[in-house]
């Protein structure tokens, strides 16, 4: 304990302060030389005197062999809580390497959300096999049969419940037969009725306070709010930000209760759905910061690909009018100002409607309402840029013409930009398209394709009036 | 009760489904109506029947006057849990006509931290009046001091503390004298030693199960991580992830305790937090999808005008070539693809950049890492890229020198994205400017004018070969 807080008033951790990256990183190579000096007891040691949360932290920085060493030297119930800290992917490649038997002692100290999470990443037969030597297998089964991003997949499954006839006495005497490390972490007693429904909670400070001989069901709290197994995470998330809980209920098909999801695991959720929400919008879905080269490669290229068939729409519709452009040289300068001002407009529109839709802000009345309503803004936007792109165009190359167009196809387009900006993802939306990952290389080509079109068209169109 | 049970049926709320936005709509414009009406009751009453959380949802979608009048007709303490559930710019609309000392009483009745929100949103004068009326006002003073985005402004002061010479029945006793109301959503004792500093942490199920005679130092918890007042929330947000902590202690700067955060409540943050970074990188910072249209503009018009002024800088460089163009006018046809893969490309590394800094997940060594490998990344992409896209030009065109150039300035481009998406993020941060804000527009003004610059001049010191 004394060592523990020395660290952490070194790292000033004590007030609060995250450990942060450098910090982390001068622990990982601390650790990582006492390895390599043979001194496995001392880094041991060392890795020892952190919080598991960051611990987590260290491991990242710490080779594959060395976290494998460290995993394997601590008790089970310390290993666990790692775990519990990792990325699940992560996880699953420390453990891969790591004996069966050896892995299912850590994995039964570990939550059963963990658990199912890290038995998922590896390879089925080994799965089986751990599964096979776990003591807990019972609790980790129930929450393998969902999917991870699903309330089943979710939920932990160490909870308290009692009958709605028993007694205050009675619901703290199952308290108290639960493990001493995981009494700390319980805050409700949920209650089911005589057919095994949910029937409703109690916290466990009202129980504290009960008299020993007070029926449950009189104490508790009956409007509760649960989940069915497969709500999706999100949904979740969302229920519990709405309805402000701290313990979230998760029943069957029947309405038994199955489980409990945890509001701090549902942290992790909202922090991961929306990274994986702005990745999907830049086009690196599912990409880490100091993953693979060429993990990265397969991220990104799709979407400079598919980008790059776009582009070439683009340049198609310069060639159809090069003999425009060769007339008049000057509209090449200006080729990026509609196009540019367009695709900015187009991606401040397509921002907002995406992230409002991924927070359920959008109802299908709304959609028609926020179509209206960002077509109005291009039009006010346009007309505004319009004015003044025309007029710097005419002050700098003299030629009111070249202005007009300019600001007639700046208007067009940023027409077009709140049109394909809050039309293309509520369509994708309606079709079950994810508007993340699709909208953002449409609505740039909408406003790329067309904006090159209204310019040199209207240019065309007026050129005799342009030289 | 039984009301209640009926509409969670009919929107199948009961199992947890959100009531959608389309309900929602539906329960307001059925509000509304019986309002119209002249029929206050009934709108109440069908109100009334709503969680509070539903019931934040509902008042967004009604008109202003109607919120008044349903929020001043409910009982002060519903009043204060729909306040709990809307925004706070929302909240401050509703109440700004609100008499002060209707105000006050609904105030009184809720949490410290959402009732300062308000509060801070208020003219001063008007808060001041509404201070002087409320009972509790010793309580969110406290909270008023702190900036509303650090720790001490989203704590909430009610919590219970014991000395650490209590024992199990003291501590018990004290939970006995909060008021009923808020004794189900506490779950932890904080334990503060003979000064009042933080000294310790007893979770309501340990001392539900501890024999009344013990003392509290003896089964409390002293490992406890917290966090000083002025912490930013997002600090806040990733020390509770990281040590999975649902009740996050606040001290001032001499360790003594003054609040405690919630993981419920930290999860609005997180997702307040999200929300601005991603509209931040768009250029639509503190833009809300059913705003006013003139906020929006003055919004989004900044950011309109700086990138118009980039695509200006664009055009100025494209200007600077136009007699090259003059001489092979097909040049112009392929203006988008250089500068609009190097766009892409810098796009998709600032996003990861970002997001990775705004998670914490970068230290100052990983930046120089981070930065070679964008800039390798850049290579191995412009390379491939720069193939296709010569192969592509000289078999559309049939000039291979055309072909050429453009491969070149494509590679050169890719480079300049990976630098310029890693490096400018990682300077801003440096200069303590949020990468979120300005990365964009001088990463897409990097690769528009380098990418035009690469492309043209190398087409005019190969002119000669070119046409």
């Amino acid at each position: 304990m004394k060592d523990k807080q020395k660290i952490q008033d070194e790292s000033s951790s004590q007030n609060g302060t995250l450990i942060d990256e450098e910090k982390t990183e001068d622990i990982a190579e601390q650790i990582q030389d006492l390895v390599e000096k043979d001194n496995q007891p001392a880094a041991i040691k060392l890795f020892s005197q952190l919080r598991p949360g960051d611990q987590g932290e260290v491991m990242e920085d710490l080779p594959l062999d060395t976290q494998q060493e460290i995993l394997t030297a601590l008790p089970p119930e310390e290993a666990a809580e790692i775990l519990e800290h990792l990325e699940p992917k992560d996880a699953a490649e420390v453990i891969e390497g790591v004996d069966s038997s050896v892995l299912s002692d850590i994995l039964d100290e570990a939550d059963s959300d963990v658990a199912a999470d890290i038995l998922r990443q590896l390879p089925e037969e080994h799965a089986l096999d751990v599964i096979g030597e776990m003591e807990e297998a019972a609790e980790v089964i129930p929450v393998l049969q969902y999917a991870d991003d699903t309330a089943g997949g979710r939920m932990v499954v160490e909870y308290v419940s009692v009958k709605d006839d028993a007694t205050a006495a009675d619901a703290l005497e199952m308290l108290r037969q639960q493990e001493p490390e995981q009494v700390k972490d319980i805050r409700s007693v949920f209650v089911t009725d005589a057919e095994g429904r949910l029937a409703g909670e109690l916290s466990i400070a009202r129980l504290a306070l009960a008299k020993p001989k007070t029926m449950v069901r009189n104490i508790m709290e009956t409007d509760i709010v649960s989940v069915k197994v497969d709500t999706n995470q999100e949904e979740c998330a969302r229920v519990m930000e709405r309805y402000n809980i701290d313990e979230l209920p998760v029943v069957d098909a029947v309405g038994h209760l199955v489980g409990v999801i945890m509001s701090e695991d549902i942290i992790d959720v909202i922090e991961e759905e929306a990274t994986e929400d702005i990745y999907k919008m830049a086009g690196i879905p599912g990409e880490r910061v100091f993953g693979s080269l060429f993990l990265s490669m397969r991220n990104r290229l799709p979407w400079l690909s598919i980008n790059l068939v776009t582009t070439f729409l683009a340049a198609l519709v310069i060639s159809i009018f090069e003999s425009t452009i060769a007339q008049l040289v000057t509209l090449a300068v200006f080729l990026p100002i509609v196009a540019g001002q367009g695709g900015i407009g187009g991606t401040q529109t397509l921002t907002l409607v995406v992230r409002s839709i991924a927070l359920g802000e959008i109802s299908k009345k709304g959609g028609f309402r926020l179509l209206r309503r960002e077509v109005t803004l291009g039009l006010i936007h346009g007309l505004l840029l319009g004015v003044v792109v025309g007029l710097i165009a005419y002050i700098w190359k003299g030629n009111y013409m070249l202005g007009l167009v300019l600001g007639m196809a700046m208007v067009g387009n940023m027409i077009i930009a709140g049109l394909s900006g809050a039309g293309i993802p509520l369509i994708l939306t309606r079709l079950r398209v994810d508007p993340a990952v699709a909208s953002a290389v449409i609505v740039t080509t909408c406003t790329d394709v067309i904006g090159f079109f209204l310019f040199l068209g209207l240019a065309t169109a007026l050129v005799t009036f342009l030289v």
